[in-house]
């Protein structure tokens, strides 16, 4: 199937954010939420930023949420101290140490066309409270009547949950708690009501039984979850036989709900598939396509700061073309048009 | 702190327990849920069977959930199979295999006194769906008015998810789903609603980050939960250091919520102790015992299908006293009577 990738890509690239305080660098502009709001495209994008180090120091960031205000503190590790590994550059280990090196945080880039994007200035979400410690990532926005659902990822020492946020205006964003406890990621709220309820994609990853699979849950209210389903595991000898999730929010057809997800192979090779869902009971499943939508190829997915990931959690779509918007090697923020036609050939 | 175990402990053990078909034997009665009903003591057990098998053929318990009624079928292994491992007697390895070799229902025990017990003849509730088809374990029962609220672990080969389900009678059961998706398990309801909401106590198991540790959701209906909050976790250097979860309906104390959980070693001790919660935000602790409550020290706790296990799903309150029915050793059914003035005075 034919995906064409934007000629402007990497359609945004950590150079083109300013960091959130001048003694921090930006690591990476990915995984980006998609709306588009009054003419605009919207990226809400996770920004990943870690202080600049120098010399044998290496300053963690911490989210310090003791006092009337949360703010980002630094510890100071040296790396000349041996009981700490710090080996893989994204953390930090040691006896009973777990450290992230960077902290995310939620921040917009604006377009009118879609390919050409200016990023705001100042982040739109910053961590701000226990359970987002470590930082707050993977977005994904579904926009029902004005208001505009935020789901995404909290991470802290607890673990990683999927919080719940709505703006009308992309200026202010009301909070509304953790709506799927740990370990639970990639949440796709569907853009609209289905038999009465709101419906959306998650994606728990069980430590004893199960693997990290796709399941759908309904709500009354958007804030409480319940009637939770199996949807689809991973698939032994495939393309994702690692692991799956919720991509870009589900794309209502004729013939089902179109979800554009994310596998990996067990060795970490995220590339884009298609699946297909009942249009009354999106946890039933109608066609899942064998093989992947999108698989890492151009230089900018193959290399960066994570090599070989396409990790999508938004398009926008008119007509017949969606665009999908899409995280590329875990460091910058790239494009690619494909029609739903086509996709949903390859779903039968 | 004197905790009295009664000495008609145990007070169910697996040969009062008629196997729920000919050619299944019983191995274990136990982590009951506790409630009362019509003045009789009712414990809603977890019954673990498994199919008879002799000579070097192993059958193991399969849930067919395809025809119209789902059913247990027996898939039969070979001891001499070399490609499979049968050294753990709970399960079966083998490559891309894993299987349980028993299968848990519920099953209800009914006492006048709280110490003498009949075991009804038939199972109260019984796996019946794709979800359940390793089972269903270790219910808690929360009264609210004239309705019971059974929450249970249901468990299959996608994970371990929480299950409601009601009754009026304990006859008839109604069920609304799974209400928490996986890994997830311990889910102890509290007995009324708290400043407008339903609260849980529940414990998600994380994969990367965090430990099995203790969370409150809110909810506004009992199907759908929210607003969730990490409550407490594991200690380290303490018997609490490998996991914790929740373990009788919590107690409304004039000082806090009073929850008896159940706590373990990495080395799989497990051990009763007492946490005093904030009656209006139960997210919040007042005070954590550090001593356990409970010990696993009586030969029927020490020794069993799996030795060293004190585990509680309920209790009865009477007054100050307290009536702690626990699994013990992963195998019988024990109690101990324990004063509601003597826990809060080790909650300071």
């Amino acid at each position: 199937m034919p995906v064409r990738r934007f000629p402007e890509n990497p359609v945004v690239t950590p150079a083109m954010v300013r960091p959130s305080r001048p003694d921090f660098e930006v690591l990476c502009a990915f995984n980006t939420a998609v709306t588009t709001y009054r003419g605009e495209t919207i990226l809400l994008m996770r920004v990943a930023e870690r202080p600049i180090s120098t010399g044998n120091t290496v300053k963690i960031p911490v989210l310090d949420t003791d006092g009337p205000v949360a703010q980002v503190k630094l510890m100071e590790l040296s790396r000349l101290d041996t009981s700490l590994d710090f080996s893989d550059s994204r953390l930090v280990r040691g006896k009973d140490l777990f450290l992230l090196t960077s902290i995310s945080h939620l921040r917009i880039a604006r377009s009118k066309d879609g390919r050409h994007f200016t990023v705001d200035d100042k982040p739109a979400i910053f961590p701000s409270r226990a359970s987002e410690a470590w930082g707050i990532e993977d977005p994904r926005i579904t926009q029902i009547g004005d208001t505009y659902y935020i789901a995404y990822k909290s991470v802290c020492s607890d673990g990683i949950s999927v919080s719940l946020a709505t703006t009308k205006d992309f200026v202010t964003y009301a909070y509304h708690g953790i709506i799927f406890c740990p370990e639970n990621l990639d949440v796709c709220i569907f853009p609209e009501k289905i038999g009465g309820r709101y419906a959306a994609l998650t994606r728990p990853v069980p430590k004893m039984i199960g693997s990290p699979n796709m399941w759908v849950a309904y709500s009354p209210d958007m804030k409480n979850w319940g009637d939770h389903h199996f949807l689809m595991g991973v698939r032994k000898g495939e393309w994702d036989n690692g692991r799956i999730g919720g991509g870009a929010i589900p794309i209502k057809t004729e013939r089902g709900w179109l979800q554009i997800y994310h596998g990996a192979t067990e060795k970490d090779v995220y590339c884009l598939g298609t699946v297909l869902l009942d249009l009354e009971n999106p946890h039933k499943i109608i066609a899942r396509a064998k093989k992947p939508l999108l698989v890492p190829e151009a230089p900018y997915e193959t290399t960066g700061f994570f090599p070989n990931v396409v990790f999508t959690c938004g398009a926008t779509v008119e007509g017949d073309r969606v665009n999908i918007y899409y995280g590329a090697a875990d460091c910058v923020t790239a494009a690619a048009e494909v029609s739903i036609k086509e996709m949903l050939n390859d779903l039968h």
